[in-house]
């Protein structure tokens, strides 16, 4: 696609049709510009099949609103809607429509609240609630999710990885198997998770990142193919990079060749005053090779360079990798934590794709509409009791426990102050016989979840720094239970209806079920 | 992302690191102008986990050029390079270098080759292969992989379920559950490999498509809130798009409200002089609510409305919900291939991230480079033998037999001529216990798949239309075996060396296993 089309595809049509059919629809019954008040959430956590995610972790914010700063419904966009044509060949949209469109089709209505970026957050939580006229806030729905629900999948791939790997040195590597252009915001959300670097250079420079690589074993092929080896390969690199020298072993015979060859190259550049960085495999048995690479390295006398493993790379495999390091490492001599210690990770594929669990199931939902000057709750049943909606305007806090962990996400409704109640009843959100009473002694802090981060079109939100969002998801995993961090079967961490909103809840629903009426909201 | 910071990510350093330190290496060793041989293959046919692919769509090519023809090292590009440091603080990339590449950094030197968008392709093939100066083509391979990866995946999951759906209407609908922009080329690649139309608006302008859709549960929810009800959300919408009235009929209870409803608004519509269009289902047990809302709708005498269904749908489920119609719909006096034929099928999440096979596993080998006007063949070898690289100039043929069925595809030695030889043997490409040998009037037609795109930095190919892509794509699924198609445990497509490519490739082989020097080049 060439930039000039780019910039019309990822504009303000960068969203489903029904959204502008809707939305016309809503203007001409007169209810286009009505408060409404839709709440993005997550059903469930990332499932990996064999290992599932018991938390994840938020991103993506500052990129919906840079989206939102530019989209336009300008000459270009409204003449391809008014170009759009029925079954019969008649208009789909009308000019007063358009006209409206072109005028007032702008972000200038809404308020936007969020949990910030890098934070913990849990299935059911609204992460973002819109607050703006019906068609425009309608509008927003598809690349809000668009921009919300990638970034925080791969966020939470990369904790996964991250946590499993000890919090040594994470490289992002997944350019070259990403979605096309998903590749920026998945380097972008891969960051915020718990990657230190990405290879991806363009990116580096936008998230201010220095970009990170070495040599493929292509480098290592043109050499040979030319009539010399690998071991010249390797004093090419180290004679242009002497002091960042970290060399791929494994193009010819990783441990009858590419081991040996590195350490001939890294003693040469001991000699010349300059200390390797370490190795890279690609292939093979990864922990066997570590171990008997770790062996002649540390035989030769550099037992402090990196290893750095790659090849379909993910919190699973580095799991085992990491195990299977401390069974065998002893039968070879070896200390295990030194060689783990050692490692790093350069994980491409499964982490941009969030393999096998490629989406997260990120919604919109309708909670809210303001009537005469009041919001109105609004429902949406579903045969699958844990799909209905918890409706009306909320809050959303965070309980902590005497531990000063996150015991409970409480869902409230917005003129509740659970600090301020003596007993706190937690309603499992779809199952009525289960729930939780909590003192206010037992909870160390209630923590309020949401902030203000546009009002009325403007963003009234300190945009943080991804350090900055770095620092809050690290703050936050301290204070995840240790059960819920759990690599398989975790804890599930509890996500709660306060007893007005469980009210409310129970009641509009036997509203519609006990009457042929499919209404009868209930005011609050 | 800003577009201003966008612009910079997905320019010319929209590549991995490693391309750069290589090239600088390269340039530093004057090898950075000789001229290289690339091959872009895959290596399997995704794999769903419960069901796989016997073929691929090839698609994202372009786009690729799109990419090519826009990207320059500029100012910008330059001065980020040069600020970047290694662990010293000394910096990366000199000015030698840095010279050279604003000056000559373009892709002017690159021929290209490639199997044209559409055409049905296997593992182990080349789709592309590029040729031009090393270094250029070094830092080309991550934008290459990028390009085309992710197209091929997705127009390969999109044929799948048409070939499933039997062709009826394909609406992608995948944009909220995509990868941030990847959903551009996800929808692209859509269209290419079976989707009739996309939801997504902006993409569909830029690639001559109408975008599709109609409304939302919200729209009734607002109905609903506001003290109306469904029947009044439906009429209001047939009232707007009377010709074009397709329903949701799942907000409150499909049949005993939704259905019945929109029959009241279609009989509405009738006596005005507006056939509907139908109803969509988007939750519950999809081919027995099809039955009964088919048998709600026929005797309503409605018998050709549409029913859409979405709702978590791929190629698997599609299966069996038309399995579930066959067995059931007699049970309630229906006939099960007139429900059928009138579904149709809104297909998000799992066609734009080609669930549960998030990836495809293309790689960008080299393969020759030219030394003393000849091309020499490069090696890379693998403890997994079917990861060892086939060497060497080729040409790509694809055999068809006498049902004018495709048979296999051949990769041979440039030089060599498959349709001047009495008979061929097909080497198995790693399994030297398996060949075939065909004799010449087994073969219907030998055609050569590659096709030159690109010479020296200029597109030499009349780029098609999205539409003469679909008719080469229908074109090549005709020709292949019905096996290959199969959902499940396909028939493995024949991928073969040459009896001249054998043998220069096993030559290479044993000359590296067999010599303590890992290098042995065969000049042919």
């Amino acid at each position: 696609m060439k930039s000039s089309e780019r910039k019309f595809a990822e504009g303000m049509l960068y969203t489903d049709m029904y959204q502008l059919t809707m939305a016309q629809l809503y203007f001409h019954r007169g209810l286009h510009e009505k408060d409404a008040l839709f709440e993005h959430f997550f059903r469930r956590n990332p499932d990996y099949g064999s290992h599932k995610a018991g938390y994840s972790i938020n991103a993506g914010l500052e990129w919906l609103l840079d989206w939102m700063a530019e989209a336009r419904f300008g000459t270009e966009e409204i003449e391809f809607l008014r170009a759009q044509t029925g079954r019969t060949g008649a208009r789909t949209f009308d000019d007063d429509f358009l006209d409206w469109l072109a005028a007032n089709g702008t972000f200038d209505g809404i308020s936007l609240q969020a949990i910030p970026e890098g934070r913990v957050v849990h299935p059911n939580v609204p992460l973002t609630v819109v607050q703006g006229p019906l068609a425009m806030a309608q509008i927003l729905e598809t690349p809000l999710l668009n921009h919300l629900n990638f970034q925080t999948l791969i966020a939470t791939k990369a904790a996964r990885i991250r946590e499993v790997g000890r919090g040594n040195l994470l490289l992002e590597f997944g350019l070259r198997r990403a979605q096309d252009r998903g590749a920026s915001a998945g380097a972008r959300a891969a960051l915020i998770g718990g990657a230190d670097f990405t290879s991806n250079v363009g990116i580096s420079k936008v998230l201010g990142y220095p970009p990170k690589g070495t040599h493929a074993h292509s480098m290592v092929q043109v050499f040979m193919a030319l009539g010399e080896g690998e071991l010249e390969a390797f004093r090419a690199y180290a004679d242009i990079y002497p002091d960042d020298c970290l060399l791929l072993v494994d193009t010819v015979d990783t441990l009858e060749s590419g081991v040996p060859n590195a350490i001939k190259v890294f003693e040469e550049l001991r000699k010349a005053g300059h200390e390797p960085v370490g190795i890279r495999l690609d292939s093979g048995d990864l922990a066997y090779i570590s171990i008997q690479a770790a062996k002649q390295l540390d035989a030769a006398g550099f037992p402090d360079t990196s290893i750095v493993l790659s090849n379909a790379l993910d919190e699973l495999v580095i799991w085992q990798i990491i195990t299977q390091i401390q069974e065998e490492a002893p039968r070879y001599g070896m200390d295990a934590d030194h060689i783990i210690n050692r490692l790093a990770y350069g994980v491409g594929t499964r982490l941009i794709t969030s393999d096998p669990a490629s989406a997260l199931d990120g919604v919109y939902k309708l909670v809210a509409i303001c009537e005469d000057d009041a919001w109105v709750p609004t429902l949406k049943i579903s045969e699958n009791r844990e799909k209905t909606l918890n409706p009306a305007h909320k809050k959303i806090w965070r309980l902590y426990d005497e531990r000063q962990k996150a015991t409970a996400d409480l869902l409230a409704l917005a003129e509740e102050d659970p600090a301020a109640a003596d007993t706190l009843l937690l309603h499992h959100p779809s199952n009525h016989t289960k729930y939780r009473t909590i003192s206010r002694d037992e909870i160390s802090a209630v923590e309020p979840l949401l902030v203000d981060i546009m009002v009325n079109g403007k963003v009234v939100y300190d945009l943080p720094s991804i350090e900055e969002m770095r620092a809050v998801r690290e703050h936050d995993m301290e204070r995840l239970d240790h059960g819920v961090k759990r690599l398989m079967t975790p804890h599930i961490y509890h996500v709660s209806l306060s007893q007005k909103l469980w009210n409310l809840k129970q009641g509009m629903i036997q509203a519609v079920n006990g009457d042929e009426e499919q209404q009868v909201p209930t005011q609050i």
